[in-house]
């Protein structure tokens, strides 16, 4: 699955700052663990979607913004049916999968007010594609092939979207872009790499 | 344009009940007010999608439901990045346009508990997809070759999302189903037909 990695480049991973721990990829590579992931992954997709579509309402004055976080909405939602479709196949059951801590910590450092906010919204979006980029990569060769296909597919329009996102934040920000994607890696930093008490896409590696 | 109408079946009239007014067409048709129109079109296709994805995370224990509002929604971001295409080929900038009475009119008449709830939001679903068909069909002949050619291509659409709606109402409902189209029906022709001070896709005629 060498492609695979190649996906993850030079780039995507000095953007992010630190990798993700190896009890992350051990824990989430467990076969039992995998009804939980596919779940979990499933609601990230969907969320993904909604993040775009209450973005798209909010800055609907910005033509090129709206047409890229309209698209993207929908690509997600293409694969929030494809999750299913597999959860569907290997007979897993839908249940409530309460988020980690992930997303809404990342919320709590973006910027109240405008134009900052729409920046650090965007910045945040990068990082949340281009951790799940880094995290498809590891997850590809442990899985079977179906699934490891299937994660494999999704990797390229992960790193797609995270270089739309920073795009876009590029487009909005001032000076202010580098100082404000170093403050935002930190905290993501920390949430992807310090022990967590749930098991999730985006969670730390198990307490 | 006879294509288009043999999209609006019978079914379809027959369930909208009151045909939109003559009065209405003439007004939307005027050239003057096609700007306002096609923003206030971007719009509805862009709550449409928000209302679907609102109701996939609602009722997310649903398989088959959230697997046709995700696509119900990709479908109606795509004709949202569509109409704005048109509107970015004649010059039409973007301005706020507020909804007209339609949607929140309807929203009145839902009942508040489930599963009743979730019966008339598919109701009301169907009846904004099968006006919005009739519509179109009305509209078509009387744009010019473009536009004309955008909105029969629309059309089938429409009808389509309105079988999906109506099949999945069908599907929750109970013995009141009929009961709850006619309550809903009589609301919406109000709606539809009656003097309204704003004119917009789903308004009534001008007061």
């Amino acid at each position: 699955m060498a492609d695979s990695h190649d996906i993850v480049t030079a780039e995507l991973a000095e953007f992010l700052g630190a990798a993700t721990p190896e009890a992350w990829v051990d824990a989430a590579a467990d076969p039992a663990a995998l009804p939980l992931m596919l779940i979990d992954h499933a609601n990230c997709e969907k969320k993904a979607a909604s993040t775009a579509l209450a973005m798209l309402f909010r800055y609907e004055e910005h033509e090129q913004l709206t047409e890229r976080l309209s698209r993207l909405a929908r690509e997600e939602l293409r694969h929030f049916e494809q999750v299913r479709r597999h959860m569907r196949l290997r007979g897993i059951e839908w249940q409530r999968v309460p988020a980690s801590r992930y997303a809404a910590g990342l919320a709590e450092i973006v910027r109240r007010n405008e134009p900052g906010r729409l920046v650090d919204r965007l910045i945040v979006g990068a990082f949340i594609e281009a951790r799940s980029c880094e995290r498809f990569a590891l997850l590809t060769p442990r899985l079977d092939d179906e699934l490891g296909r299937f994660y494999g597919g999704l990797l390229a329009s992960e790193a797609r979207h995270f270089q739309h996102y920073l795009e876009l934040a590029r487009g909005f920000a001032g000076d202010e872009l580098e100082a404000r994607i170093d403050a935002i890696r930190t905290v993501e930093n920390r949430l992807a790499t310090e022990p967590d008490t749930e098991l999730r896409f985006h969670s730390g590696p198990p307490a």
